[in-house]
């Protein structure tokens, strides 16, 4: 395919997703196919000779979209949201048609210093520490990982070396290190001490209080105990927006624990952060200015399409020293003097994609003031939302609301809960997901779809009325 | 911005991106910008209302380009190859557009199975064996990983864990560990010991022989070694294509050692696997039936853009066993048959991309004998440069060309050689990369670019040619 044949073909392209967005609230939310549908309508071998760019297209049409859940409906309520947007998608496909692998600064210097630079603006965008930028007053930068499983793996992992003196990387693991997390945190934090070689028993479950969020006095309980029975506890994790109800750990309380144990602080915020571009909705900061290091992504609330993790660190040295494999080859006055970066060091795989370019895309299209507006939006949806099912005596509230997510439930118990998600889902008119808080089934609510207006959620809410009676029967 | 308007901005952004391609030449390959020069380009904060995306296309000409080294470019002979594609740049658009996440199989089961389904189409293509497909007679299967780096951690910590009783991820590492490789392996072989806790100096490098092809009887002594003195050996990794000098290990016989000794093997050919979709290479994958697992990266040498590494394992219930958090929440019946996988659980992250459709497009739109025809081009190109080498007095090959790279050097030693890298690359004309062989400075010149065509490589020798002469002065 030459580049004329790109430009046609890419126009075609641009066009089927042009019509997807516009279409795609006549597809059923969640896909209807069986296991092994996809599979059945694909040919069983390769084909020997190429085919015909157009039949590749029709074949999304009738092959792909059935196999499809749709995360950019306006009515995809699960999980939390991936909400892509136009400027993302196109400054995606800028990376793909430039090709660069950014493992180093030299290997295209660009990619290195556009993500380092618009990492620095969204620290001021969302109020951060300034420590956690790259040209602050202190030692700290942020780097795009894919996902914030790999933000808080390496996190772990720079804090099992701290720990340990930078010894464990050498050596091995040689002494018994315990991490701590909520009972509500994500369950990446268990697949990393798994890899880490620190082992998922050693990661301590602490409790929560009645909001879901972490109890400090029982964190500081755990990790003295852990001390006085001789083992190193090295990381906390404190959660800013759980993912069962965006329950947010008290941050300063659980740095105070941290400082006071020399244990390693990550905060997680990976949804809720890209609140903190609204001022107003800087509270769940509260503290950050005290962690080693912090993520959150603006592949779920800030329009920018998955993959794409922002994470910090106040101290880049520990960060780079426990994953710097080379450390004399790859050196140069450039990278030393730390006006350069290379980012190899700073994550788990050694290559990298240009990232940076979908986040500079989204900024410069929506600017600071149409970000904001559109956490506003989704953020004034989610309460008027829970005004609605406080007012209803056939629902309740299962956690507090903070931002975008509500979690709720028939009052008819949990079988009532689970026959309403399945008949909601069912219908193809929408897609919720379920939590379990205190032991009971909840139904979620996120709002932060890119395209979700109020007459969304307001046909939600009907719908979730209507099928009420039919659910307690 | 509507999907109007994406269609509108989408159609600008294809054909900047048709119009780089047309005219990549013009650009010198390797960036001459300095630190900091592009973040000097851009404001220091971002903007806090939207900008027209004009200003964002205009940018990328006059902010960003200069600081690209242009990986696409037909003149890039440097590392391995990163040869995107138009259809794999216009599957990667879909991806984006469709902005579906697919941790699990319910969360697009599009995304999982086309996946599935391509993986086992390469496995043909390749021809692997059986074992490493989803359907075949064993209980194997592949997935997409970001890169071979990822894919040998992953591996190493399946090995881990079936060494361990899958106990290491429950209590951490308990004991000592041990892995190997060549003294010619990938660096994320370093890396992947010291993040799984076995620690670097456990990972011993096997010497290699005179082709940098590690030495089995050598391997069989360290591994023998290591038992004696009571360490438990785990991991042996043999590289199909190293990065230095594409040498190839002798796997059939490593793959003894690793059966006496109940040893996991993983093989790397990251860049080299591609080779095999010509019958007449396929002779690279001699003993890759032994191994329990294998990667090859289409993001190297298969017109496929980063990032798109394949994964295959023999047993697939020692990577999920090993990456599966929360089995019984995750486990459901289709699961448990193995009709449809959860990718979560055969990876680091939780969240992955349709990275699927770019394979897809990719092998439609050329047919395997026009993936056939791009290997075989870089191939013959690679011998006739290897013919002209040899043939000229002052240069000598410095190791075996079994594909499409050639390493050599100037018959003047190291500092003619260094002055002739430096002059060929500040040239703008073309980009190189060294290695060292034996202690001694080589050239590589890799050919795999999807639009380099012998015109380009005559161009480089003739380059070659002219400096040789002042850089033996």
């Amino acid at each position: 395919m030459t580049p004329e044949q790109f430009r046609h073909a890419g126009r075609r392209t641009i066009d089927w997703i042009a019509h997807y967005l516009e279409t795609i609230e006549r597809h059923p939310v969640l896909s209807r196919v069986a296991p092994g549908e996809i599979r059945r309508r694909l040919p069983p071998r390769a084909p020997e000779r190429g085919e015909p760019f157009d039949a590749i297209l029709q074949d999304l049409d009738d092959v792909i979209l059935p196999g499809i859940t749709h995360w950019q409906s306006p009515n995809f309520f699960a999980y939390f949201p991936a909400n892509a947007s136009p400027p993302a998608i196109l400054g995606d496909l800028v990376s793909s048609g430039l090709g660069v692998q950014g493992m180093l600064w030299a290997t295209s210097p660009a990619c290195t210093e556009l993500e380092t630079h618009v990492l620095d603006w969204l620290v001021d965008l969302l109020d951060l520490p300034d420590r956690f930028k790259s040209d602050g007053a202190g030692a700290g930068g942020g780097v795009i990982q894919d996902t914030a499983s790999s933000a808080s793996l390496c996190a772990l992992l720079a804090a099992r070396e701290r720990a340990t003196g930078f010894q464990t990387n050498e050596t091995g693991v040689d002494r018994a290190l315990t991490a701590y997390t909520s009972t509500q945190a994500h369950s990446s934090l268990e697949k990393a001490a798994g890899i880490a070689g620190i082992g998922r028993r050693n990661l301590r479950p602490i409790e929560v209080d009645a909001a879901q969020a972490m109890r400090p006095d029982a964190l500081e309980r755990a990790i003295a105990a852990d001390r006085r029975a001789g083992r190193t506890p090295c990381f906390v994790c404190a959660t800013v927006g759980t993912t069962a109800s965006t329950a947010i750990d008290p941050v300063p309380a659980i740095a105070e624990v941290c400082r006071r144990y020399g244990v390693w602080l990550h905060v997680d915020a990976a949804h809720a952060g890209s609140a903190a571009l609204c001022p107003e909705l800087r509270w769940i900061h509260a503290g950050v200015e005290h962690a080693d290091s912090y993520c959150f992504n603006p592949h779920k609330w800030m329009l920018t399409n998955f993959d794409c993790d922002c994470f910090y660190v106040a101290d880049r040295a520990a960060l780079i020293s426990t994953f710097s494999v080379t450390p004399e080859y790859l050196r140069n006055p450039a990278t030393e003097s730390g006006t350069v970066f290379d980012y190899r060091d700073w994550q788990v795989p050694l290559g990298r994609r240009f990232r940076a370019l979908k986040l500079w895309f989204v900024i410069r299209q929506y600017g600071a003031e149409g970000l904001r507006a559109h956490i506003r939006r989704h953020v004034a949806l989610a309460q008027e939302f829970a005004g609605w099912v406080a007012a209803d005596d056939r629902f309740e509230l299962a956690a507090p609301v903070p931002l975008n997510l509500v979690c709720f439930r028939h009052v008819g118990g949990d079988p009532a809960n689970q026959r309403l998600l399945d008949e909601l889902n069912g219908s193809g008119s929408l897609y919720l997901t379920h939590a379990r808080l205190d032991g009971r089934l909840v139904l979620r609510l996120a709002i932060g779809g890119t395209f979700t207006e109020r007459r969304h959620v307001a046909g939600a809410w009907q719908l979730i009325r209507d099928r009420a009676g039919a659910a307690a029967a």
